[in-house]
């Protein structure tokens, strides 16, 4: 059974309120307790974080290093196009990560198109609503299945 | 029974022969067996077209206007950055597309991280290589699931 | 008598369907009846071609060399701003061409403002819908009645 | 019978002496008359006005809100890449209008190819000489007479 | 007692008519006898100039100093932009101004979010409609008031 | 009555200490006094955070949806240059804000002249020290007056 | 005897008063008295015009035409960066001009390195303080006397 | 005996006709019969292929993987500036190729100078007119003869 | 006695773990010693913090006002590139500090070349690994002796 | 008496020769040996030097310092554009200096335009061809007579 | 018999040792050597001049005026992006030249991207190694042959 | 014992007189002097080596390949920005080197940010005076002592 580390960004823990024509009106735990379950049924283990503190993501992010963590999924908000700490922290415990986004972001404004973390990612899935984060798990499984890292 | 239309543009029917380190090893004929059987088994009805001429990609997709068609899963390939035409064909016909890519664009050349459809794609996926389709094509059940338009 | 040849660009055969809020509702059809019939009644002769792929419209501008055209009015669509084969080809048969779109392309996406044929144009005219290629037409009629190529 | 305005810019004083070459050799007053005529035998009334100064331009466009003008006609000549205000003015008296000018911008200096005013014009007409007036004035015409404005 | 000239450029005489779901329903001479009474309950003069030309501007600038202006509050319109002269004007005079604007340029065009101007400016107030003029008197008194300018 | 929240960002807690030249020599703590009196003058509530975490004063905006405040002052400080966190945070509550600079940003390094907040903020003050503050709070005042908000 | 133009820009009437520390203590009539007397005793006609108005400088360079004028010398000030319309004015009346500044503009602030008039001026002075003016008279002199102009 | 591929791209099939004062007077087919009389003498095969159809060129390109091409002239036209697709082409059949023009592409129009096709070419020849095909040609015939290709 | 601070910013905390081919193997905790030690050794107090938080980097800074230190040393790691709020706390506090990095900076990512910190630092050492400390620190031993802060 | 050197940079030996319809048909030879002639008679000394090296440039400026040169004019040709040393080199003997060019840099190439020694040059005179000299001995003799260096 | 000059630029002189896996083993010796031999077998001189000093090669290229030389070959290393002083230099003598690398310069670094000598050169060839030099000898032996130049 | 090489840039030869404040007042005599005990005491041997040409700095360099040096010290001056054959000596001659400037480069003129070294430095040291060569020896020291290069 491979562990699967789901992490949310800044304003996340508004999702259902805040501009809910944008981002939809799932909240962030109808979403964390729909992957848990998914991933489960798929005979994996998923945890999920959130946090507005760029330093707790990157603590978060470290602890992987040592609770066997075999990917992450990350949403990683507005710190998507300012936090190369961010992308220190994931390329430092070199763990595969997958990132997503809601909406898409190339239909927003302009310096939502760059992201630091875009090219050390393994893919990127952005646009479906609270589908990407089910599309981001289920790539997840689909590598975890072919390298074996599953039961 | 919705339709779905998977398009793949120019020099995709080199795949699973050109730069495989980069692209992998399936062929295009591997992807579109695939995906026309999990349509099929998801009730809906998936059909698939390359090529390496910008015209006959654009034809194809003013057909759609024809034919039923309720979404298209497109990997533009090199026409990604450099095609408006095609971008207008997409917009004229105004069905929702879904874009793609086999490999993560935002981890090569500088040039192929500007996109003349993502802004106006319901969403995008790249970076999980044929995985990329399969993606996709379950991203384009789930939001014909949710519309009703599926049997 | 002169002969004029009106090019459309990819895409204009959607003309009168596709977003007709940005373009009218005149089908292509329309439009080139109207062209003939007003050249006609100037005493010049008129021909159209639409093509959705640049190689014919360059083929068909490298006819003009052998077919006695005196002016060509083009609404190169999408192709304006990517291509520069079009351009070649202008330039190659040197036949002096007037440069006409239907929208207003300096209100649209700014990757519409910039033209590869502009500068090599008799002139320029956009903005004024089925109009315009009524306005171009008018003034390559102004242009060959100076040049003394009419009848 | 509506009203229309035609305004021209700095140095168009000049013209038929100054670059004559560029320009043609038609004087501004040849022009104006050219202009006057041809909208009374279209049953309309026509007005010019030349400044070199652009409060004057500012000026007479702010009067259009109370002299019953129905379009206004400009080439801004050298204020179509410097003056905000003349494009503040124009969008201010929410007249619609069209842009002209005499020579190709497009084919000239870099600076010239930015207009100030093309973004919120009703169209753009360029290059044709004191044919772009006339092409100008019969889009005017057309589009009165699609409005119903005209006796 | 300290002077304050009020200078209001091009288009600012169409206030309370041009766009007034942008820039509010007061017009410009509401605002100036509001201001002059503001100032002088608080014991102070205050005169305003409006003109759609530079010059005029440039000229009224001059004046202050032989008329013992004290502080400058200026709303430069479209000049914000384009106007050196107008920024040389007033470092020419070396009389303390207050930049204003009715709307958020920040929320508008591109090009408006450059200013000529509030580089040297004692401070900038914009976005609160008539209130920006009420603001900046505030702010101009609290200066004179501090200076001992001051009745 | 209504609420009021004042928001200072990282390094304020220096006010009046760190360069006093630029900033003036108010502490914080001054401010704030002056600030809670003035808005319960005028019958409003106001209250004050500042902290030099990305995170707390995300976490603080996030509860202005329960605590019914009506209207933000923010001076934000480096986050202004930096923070699209911060931007979301304000546009996910849907609250008014103003933005506000004790220093004239525009005289200041190149990188202070862009604002991740101000096209999205209802105005921006800044240059007039501790003042900026006081003028923000009667925009304020202003606003809540006119929308009826006030007791 | 040939007859020379010296054009003043914006502001130039305040030579003397305005930030003497850069400009200098000479005022503009000092400067036209010496240059008058300069031409003369060069046995060359001399005349000067200062104008903060645009549109006045570009009236005043159109009678040139018709005056008689050989060589104009002008210190465009502020409208060096700004002004097209000016540059078109020059280029239309086709006499030769020289372009001069009192300051070292390469040694201000950027947006003073960017000219409309260089790359058309027969030369360009700057730097000297009211030097500059002295120099660009010799320069004309010389030029004049080299065409066999002068008397 | 080795295979060479010789491209030329769109409108070359107008050489010897289009602007001959930059292009030269042979005719594609002149140097065409040229190239394969040198390449027999050198022992080697050498194939032509011209096409306006960036496709065309595409699938021509892909054959090579079949038919034993052992380098490839590719002299791209216009298509050097805009094509991606031709770029992916010769990447995925992995042959080596080298770029050629018959202009000097630097001494031209700014948009000439860069090639989406340079940076993965074996070497590059510009300038020489048709003697830039027979250089090209001499170059390959060199790298055939070292890499012991050649009978 | 003087007071030296030794600054870590984000990921600093992996040292030894992270990228050990970039950052070599040496852990935080060796070069904390090394540096108490040597500074020990030339009769100077030496104190070290790492933090991934960006408002605990800039307490501790502000700390420094009331704690004796007289010089301080950060490797602000990402921080770098992104934080004007560190900025604002080192300038704030107005203690010399000097800027440090592990790995060459000018050989690794475009991003990375940009520091928010450098131009207000009195110096910068980069591309020595943990040497960078040591290097850091003799700078500062000797500033502090030749400002006779030294006991 | 004063000492006034003249520098001519890389390629003005080919003076006369070198394309003459932009530089002239004087010699080096003539320019120099009228510049002394014209110094003497204003009772000063000038020595002048050119070289194809910058070192040489570099030096000669630097025995500045010894030998009593009191300013410097110099026409650094092509070095202009790109040596930092020969600014640096002008910056570290601090003496003051006068930039000419023979032709109008500023109607050349557009790498022509910028200049590294523009900004810290007394003065800069360009486009008057061998008169540039001239002028800028003149300035150089104005300005040795102000300050009292001359006899 | 026509005189041919090659010119070798800075760091040439290391070739066959300097990063071979680049360069190639041929040391510039043996290049030499073997353009001597080619151009005397065509009946022609050939002179070859190396030097790491832009001076020498200006000096040498200035001879060329002089010593009957027909054509040049530069191979102008680093210089070709830095050194305008050198493109003076070819342009004054006015005797057309090929510039030639060894290497591929588009594939390296971007800043050798840009060449300040292609755009006046007669023809470019890069990237063969060795090779380019005897390309570009044949190059210039086509061209003697057409212009008779030859004995 | 391991030979170290120093090389000082142009204009290096007025340290201690050209512009003190920015550059110290020790002469380069001093710090070579300074320098070689310094190695000495670490059992190394130093040579120290100052041109303002470019061309004997890079044949200084190309000296290394014979004798001995295992690292070199460089100061480039102003080199450090427009030397690309500066770099290429380096790079060819493949020995380590650590960059240093005297003055933070990084808070003087912008093009002063840019340098064609640091990427393929072994480190770079920067502001610290002469310091800044005593602590680039020891950085060398430290090497030379890892690697097990000194006696």
């Amino acid at each position: 059974m491979a562990k699967i580390l789901v992490l949310h960004g800044p304003n996340l823990n508004l999702l259902g309120v805040r501009e809910p024509e944008v981002y939809g009106r799932d909240t962030l735990g109808d979403i964390d307790a729909f992957l848990v379950q998914r991933a489960q049924a798929a005979g994996q283990e998923l945890e999920t974080f959130q946090s507005n503190a760029e330093h707790a993501l990157i603590d978060r992010i470290h602890q992987t290093r040592l609770d066997g963590t075999a990917i992450i999924l990350i949403n990683p908000g507005a710190f998507t196009h300012t936090s190369i700490a961010l992308r220190d922290a994931l390329a430092g415990v070199a763990i595969p990560f997958i990132e997503l986004h809601l909406s898409n972001v190339h239909a927003r404004e302009a310096f939502r198109r760059h992201s630091y973390l875009s090219d050390i990612a393994a893919g990127v899935i952005c646009g479906f609503g609270p589908d990407s984060y089910r599309l981001a798990l289920d790539a997840a499984l689909l590598r975890l299945d072919r390298s074996g890292a599953a039961s």
